[in-house]
C-alpha cells in the first residue's frame, strides 16, 4: 500500500513542525493527524477550550472518554489531577473538564492551559501491540504481539522488515505463538485479522515514508471481530534519520563476481618460493588444484616462482588481470590496491590480518577508500581465501579441495571455514564454492547471493555469518534467490551472550535475535540452529529433488527407529501422510500380517531385501506420496550393503522413469552401516548411521525452502 | 505433608456416601468438605433455607456472595433461574434467596428444594490452575498453570508425580514458562508463592490417600500476595480405583540382577552348531566374547557344541544354572521356563519375537504366569540379548563387544540396540552394559537401575524407552540413582505423531509427553532430544568429573568458534563466568594484545601451542573456574595433533595435583581434528570435529544431571 501525496504532506507538516520546535516526541493530537493521515485507526479525539466544546465533543465521540489537560507547561498530567479516564455522560464531561482545569490551576497558577484533550476510550477485544523501531541491521522494522503482562513475560512478538505486503503482514498476525487467540481459540472473541494485517501495512508504510520517525507504538491496539482500533498512540523522532548505504546495481556486482569466480588471470601479491609462507601456499593450491588461466607471482625480489614468472609488480604484468590475492602484511595492501586500480583488477582478495580485527580499524577504512577510489572490489580482509571448484580455483592458502558439487559455502569466520573444508573432505561433500569473507570491507553475503542465484554449477548456498553489514540488501538479494535455490543461514550470537561475544571479536553490533529470526525467516532463508546442522543442510539439500507435496511417508525395518523417526518429523515440521485405504492394502500385500502398515510402515526386522525394495518400489510410484523416510536395522538377512544396493537401484530405477522424490534414510547398525550410508549419499539419498534426527532435519531444511519458495 | 486421622475420616465419610449413591462427580458442598479436611482454601460457604440463614450466612462469609439453589432435581441451575452471583449486601442476598427459591418454583413445581447455598466469591490477584488427574503410567499426578485462553493455547502447565513435597511443589510454582508473572513482574502483583506450594502439596496427598479420586479440579484459584484462595472445585470419583503393581523388594531385585549380570553359568536353550541359526550365534558370542564361567548347550540332538557338551533339557545340566538365554521359537518357551523354575535359574533371556509385538498377547501372558509360578524371572521377549563388559558376556546373537567403560545403555527397540551397538565399536565408546528390553514382560528399567545404582563398573546409565510399564517403581529408583550417577532417558514417542506410532508398534498406551517431560526431571533424569543426543551423552558423561560450580569458561582459538560456543552454551543451560579482573590480566598476559580476553577467552588464530598450554593451564588452575569448553582452529603453527597433546597432556597434569575439571572441545579444521578429537577423547576430554553444539551439549548435560542431583 502507498500513501497519497496529500498524507504525505500532512505527515510531513507535523513532523517538520516537532523537528523545527526540538522536540523528538509528538504530542497526542500530532500522533492522531499521523495516523489519520495513513488510515491507522487511532481513537477519536478533540481538543475543549470550554465546557460547550466538551459537550460537543462528547456529543461527536461517544462515551466513555478520557479527558487530559494539555499545556506546555505541565508534563505530569496525572499529578497535576490533569487526567480523568471513564468519564460517561455528557454532564460528568463538563464536571470533568471544570475539575481538571481548576486542579492544573492549583497545580501551577502560572501555566498556560490550551485546553482539555477529550479523547473517546477504546475498549474489548483482545489488546495487542502494533509497533516499528529502527533497527541497526535491516531499517524500519514493524512488531506485532498480544499485549499484557503474561505476553511481554513470554516475549510473544513477530517482527517483519517493512515495507511489506498484505501477506507479511498476515503472517505477522498469524506467526505469533498465541495465534490461535485471535482466532476465536478456546472461547475467546476472533478478532478480524484482516484488519489487523491492514493495520501493520500502513505502519509500515508510514515509517518506510518517514525514516525520522524512530519510534512507533500503537499500544494497546483492542483487535474484536469489528475491527481493529489502536487506544494509544506514540511516536519519536529520531532527527539523524537512517542513512542509506551506496550500492551497486545487480549489473555491476554480476560484473564483478562473474571476473572473481571465473578469472582468466590470477595475480598473487607476495607471492613466494619460500616453503611455510602463505604467498607460497595461495601459488601452489592455485598450481595444484589445477586452476587453468594465468598464474602471475608478484615479487619484486623473484624472477621465477613455481615455474610461473614473476612480476616485480601488479603494472609490470603483461595481461589482464581478473583478481588480485594479497599475501603480504597489513600495510603493504593500501599502495598496492590503487595499482590493482589502474591495471584494472576487478577483485583484491586480502587475506592478511591485522585490520579492524586487531583493532586497526584506520588501517583498513584506508584500504577500503583507496580501493573505492580505484573501483576495485575487496574480498576480506583476514581470510583464508576462496575456492570455486568449476573453475578448479583454490585461491587460498588452505589446502586445495576439488570434490564438484551443488552448494556454495560462505563464513565470516576463518574457523569456520576450516570446519567446512574438514567436513567437505571427509564426507566428500560436493561444493561449487567455499569463501571466506572475513572483515567483510566490501564484498558480502549479498554480493555472493547475486552471483549463486544465477551460478548454473550452484543449486544452494550455505553461510556463516556474525551479522550483515546491510541487512536490507541481504533481505532483498535472499527474497529473489529464495524463490530459486535454498539459502541456510547459520547466524551466529543467537543469544544475548553469544552476541555479546559478537561484538568482542568482530566490532559488529549483532543484532537482535528475534529480529534477525523473524526477518530471515521473512527472506526465505531457512536458518541452521547450529554448525552441524548447517554442514548436514549444505551437504545434502542440493542432492534432494524439491518435494511435489506435504505428504511423507515412513518405511522401516525397526519398529523402534520408527517411532524416533515420527518425532523427527513433527520436530522438523513434517507431515506424515493418512495413508489411504487403497494404499494400505498394497503396503500390506508386502509385509508380514503382524506387521504394521499405517504410517510408519513397519515392515519388521527379519525381512528380506525383496520386502524392503518393494515397499520402497510402491512409496516410489504411488503419486500420492512426496517423500520417503527409511529406517533401516541391520540384519543378516538384509546387511546393511544390500540394503543400500536395492534402496539405490529403485530410487535409481524411478528416477529413470521419471520419477524424483526426495529419500532419505536413518540406518541403525553395526559399524557396516557408515558404509552403506556413503554409498546411498552418492546416490542422492541423505543417509546417517546411529541417528533419527540427522536425515529428518534435511528433509524438513528443503521442505521449509519449497515452502517458503511458494512450490508446495 | 500427611494427613490426620480425622481428616481422612471426613473425606472417606463424603467419598463413600457418593460411591453408595453410584455418584462420580461430588456436590459443591461435598467438594468444599473434602478440601476443609485437607485444609485446601476453598470459598467460605454454607446452606440457606431461610432469608435469616442468608443474613446469618452473608456476614460469616462477607460480601460478595455467590448463590446458587441447590436441589436434587434441578440439575441445569441457570437454565432454572437459580444463580445469582455478585450479591453484594445482606438485604440483596435477602431478595436473591426469594428470587432463587421463586425461581425454581415456576422451573419446576415439583422439584424438591434442599435450599439456596450461599458461597464467597473470590477474586483478585492472578487466575492459576491446580488440579491432579490419575495418569496411566505414573498414576496420580499433580498439575500446576495460569489459568486464562492465553495459557491454554500456550499450554503453560506442570506436572509431578504425587505424592511430593514441598520443595517439588514450589518447582511447580516456579517451572512454568510464565513464572515471572507469579513474582511480580512488570508491576503485576507477586503472587504468594509459598501459599500455592502449599496447595498444591495439599492436593497432592489428598489423591495419594484417596486413589479413588480420579480428577480433582481447583479452577480458577486466585493467588494474591495474601495468599491462594480456590474459587471452584471439581472432583470425580474413578470408582474402580488404581490397582499398585506388585513388585519384589530391592533385596529380591538385587539379588537376581547380581545373578544374571555376574552369572557362575549360562545355558543356551536352542543351542545349535549349525551356521546363520541364532542359537548357533549366541554359543559363539559367549565363547568368542571371552566369558569364563561355564557354558551348557540345550539340544535335545546334540552331545557336544562348539566344543562344549551338550544337553536335552535344562534339568539335565549338572550344575547351578544362573541364566538361561532361550533361542527356540516362540512356541516351546512355556514349557522349557517351567524346567528353569525347578532348577533354579533366576533369569530366562528370551530372544525368540512372536509375543506380543506380533499380537500375540496370550502366548506372552501365559509364559509370564509360568515364570511368575515358577520363580523364574524374564528379560525380553523379543530381544538381541544383553552384554556385560566387566564378566565379558556377550549373551547375544549380534557380534561380541569388549571395550570396557562407565555407561551401561538399555533399549526397547532392537534396531536401536543395534545402533548403540555401531555407535560404540566405532567411538570405541567404554560401555559397562548394554540390554535389550524388547516387549518388558518382566524385567524393566527400574530392575536395571536397581541394579546399575550400586554397580561399581556403571558410572552412567542411558536408557531408550517407548513405554514404561511401571512409572511410579522407574521414578522411585530413578530418583535415588539420580542423586549417584547421571540417567540419561530417550523417550521415543515424544509428540502426537510419535506416541501414535508407539503405539502401533508395541501396543504400550503411551503416554502424554508432557507428563513423561515433566515426572522424568522430577526423577533427575537428563531427557535426550533424540538418538544422537541420547549416544553422545552416554559417550562423554562418565568420562567428565563433576562440576564443582557453575562458573563455565571458554578458550578459543577461532573467535568464530567462540561466539558459536557461547550461543551453544545459552542453549545448554550453562553459565559463563563473569572473569574477575585479576583473572582477566593472567589470561591477557598470554595472549596478543588484540586478542579478547573477557569469556569467551579469544587467544586469536595464529598462536603456538605455548599460548593454548599457558590459557588452559591458568583455566585448570584457578580455582573460581569450573569448567573449561576450548575451541580449536587448525593451522601450521599449531596442527591439530599437536593441540591434541599439548591439551592432554597439561590436562593430565592438573588431575595428577587433584585438580579434575570437565573439559570439552570442539576443533575446527581439515581432517587431522578428527584423529585429534579421538585421541583427546581417549584423554576424558570431550572432543568433536566439526562441531560447536556436541561437546558443549554434553558438558550442558553433565551439569543438569549435577544440579538435579545437589551436587552444585
Amino acid at each position: 500500500m502507498t500513501a497519497g501525496n496529500s498524507s504525505k504532506a500532512a505527515v510531513r507538516e507535523v513532523l517538520d513542525k516537532a523537528l523545527a520546535e526540538g522536540r523528538q516526541a509528538l504530542t497526542g493530537p500530532e500522533g492522531k493527524q499521523v495516523c489519520d493521515a495513513y488510515g491507522i485507526p487511532a481513537p477519536a479525539e478533540g481538543l475543549a477550550t470550554s465546557v460547550d466544546d466538551v459537550a460537543t465533543l462528547v456529543r461527536e465521540i461517544g462515551t466513555p472518554v478520557a479527558m487530559k489537560i494539555v499545556s506546555p507547561d505541565i508534563l505530569h498530567k496525572t499529578e497535576a489531577g490533569g487526567v480523568i479516564v471513564g468519564v460517561d455522560s455528557e454532564a460528568a464531561a463538563k464536571d470533568a473538564y471544570e475539575t481538571i482545569v481548576g486542579n492544573a490551576r492549583k497545580y501551577d497558577a502560572s501555566a498556560a492551559i490550551t485546553g482539555v484533550q477529550v479523547q473517546q476510550m477504546v475498549s474489548g477485544g483482545h489488546e495487542v501491540i502494533i509497533g516499528a523501531v529502527t533497527d541497526p541491521t535491516f531499517g524500519k522494522v514493524v512488531a506485532f504481539g498480544l499485549g499484557g503482562v503474561l505476553v511481554e513475560v513470554l516475549k510473544d512478538v513477530t517482527f517483519r522488515m517493512a515495507p511489506l505486503d498484505h501477506n507479511e503482514a498476515k503472517s505477522m498476525v498469524d506467526g505469533i505463538k498465541a495465534a490461535e487467540v485471535l482466532q476465536g481459540a478456546r472461547g475467546a472473541e476472533p478478532a478480524d485479522r484482516e484488519a489487523l494485517a491492514d493495520v501493520i501495512q500502513r505502519v509500515s508504510a508510514l515509517v518506510t515514508d518517514f525514516p525520522e520517525i524512530g519510534e512507533f507504538d500503537l499500544n494497546p491496539v483492542f483487535a474484536s471481530a469489528d475491527g481493529a482500533r489502536a487506544a494509544d498512540i506514540r511516536i519519536l523522532l529520531d532527527s539523524e534519520g537512517a542513512t542509506e548505504r551506496e550500492r551497486p546495481s545487480e549489473e555491476e556486482i554480476l560484473g564483478v563476481m562473474q571476473r572473481m569466480m571465473n578469472p582468466r588471470s590470477v595475480a598473487v601479491v607476495g607471492a613466494s618460493s619460500e616453503e611455510g609462507k602463505i604467498g607460497n601456499s595461495v601459488m601452489k593450491n592455485l598450481h595444484n588444484g589445477g586452476y587453468a588461466g594465468e598464474i602471475y607471482p608478484i615479487n619484486p625480489k623473484a624472477t621465477e616462482i613455481l615455474g610461473y614468472q614473476a612480476y616485480s609488480s601488479i603494472s609490470d604484468v603483461p595481461g589482464d588481470i581478473d583478481v588480485a590475492v594479497f599475501t603480504v602484511p597489513a600495510k603493504f595492501v593500501a599502495p598496492a590496491i590503487a595499482e590493482c586500480g589502474a591495471k584494472g583488477v576487478a577483485t583484491a582478495v586480502l587475506i592478511p590480518s591485522g585490520f579492524a580485527e586487531t583493532g586497526n580499524v584506520e588501517l583498513q577504512e584506508e584500504v577500503v577508500e583507496t580501493a573505492k577510489q580505484h573501483g576495485v572490489r575487496l574480498l576480506g580482509p583476514n581470510i583464508y581465501g576462496y575456492y570455486y571448484t568449476p573453475q578448479n580455483l583454490c585461491a587460498t592458502f588452505c589446502t586445495p579441495y576439488d570434490v564438484r558439487g551443488g552448494v556454495a559455502l560462505t563464513s565470516q569466520s576463518g574457523g569456520i571455514g576450516m570446519a567446512i573444508l574438514g567436513y567437505s573432505r571427509t564426507t566428500k561433500m560436493g561444493v561449487s564454492a567455499i569463501v571466506g569473507l572475513g572483515n567483510k570491507s566490501d564484498i558480502d553475503e549479498d554480493d555472493l547471493l547475486t552471483y549463486f542465484e544465477q551460478d548454473d554449477n550452484t543449486q544452494a548456498v550455505a553461510m556463516h555469518l556474525e551479522d550483515l553489514k546491510d541487512g536490507k540488501a541481504f533481505v532483498e538479494t535472499a527474497k529473489r534467490m529464495t524463490k530459486k535455490k535454498p539459502v541456510v543461514v547459520l547466524k551466529a550470537g543467537r543469544t544475548d551472550l553469544g552476541a555479546r561475544a559478537a561484538s568482542s571479536h568482530t566490532g559488529a553490533l549483532a543484532g537482535d535475535d528475534k529480529v534477525y529470526d523473524d526477518v530471515l525467516r521473512q527472506a526465505g532463508v531457512i536458518r541452521a540452529p547450529g554448525l552441524s546442522d548447517m554442514l548436514d543442510y549444505a551437504r545434502g539439500l542440493p542432492l534432494l529433488p524439491t518435494p511435489k507435496g506435504e505428504n511423507v511417508v515412513i518405511i522401516t525395518g525397526a519398529g523402534g527407529s520408527g517411532v524416533l523417526l515420527s518425532d523427527a518429523c513433527v520436530e522438523a515440521g513434517l507431515s506424515l501422510m493418512d495413508i489411504p485405504a487403497d494404499l494400505d492394502t498394497e503396503f500390506r500385500k508386502h509385509i508380514p500380517p503382524f506387521g504394521a502398515a499405517g504410517n510408519p510402515v513397519d515392515i519388521t526386522g527379519g525381512e528380506p531385501p525383496s520386502t524392503y525394495e518393494a515397499t520402497i518400489r510402491l512409496g516410489l510410484e504411488d503419486p500420492r506420496i512426496h517423500a520417503l523416510i527409511l529406517g533401516y536395522w541391520h540384519t543378516i538377512v538384509t546387511p546393511p550393503m544390500v540394503f543400500a544396493e536395492v534402496t539405490a537401484r529403485v530410487v535409481n530405477e524411478a528416477r529413470a522413469k521419471g520419477i524424483d522424490k526426495p529419500v532419505v534414510a536413518s540406518l541403525a547398525g553395526d559399524t557396516e552401516v557408515e558404509q552403506a550410508s556413503d554409498y546411498l549419499f552418492e546416490n542422492r539419498i541423505v543417509a546417517y548411521p546411529y541417528t533419527t534426527e540427522r536425515p529428518v532435519a534435511v528433509l524438513g531444511a528443503k521442505y521449509r525452502w519449497a515452502r517458503s519458495a511458494g512450490l508446495l
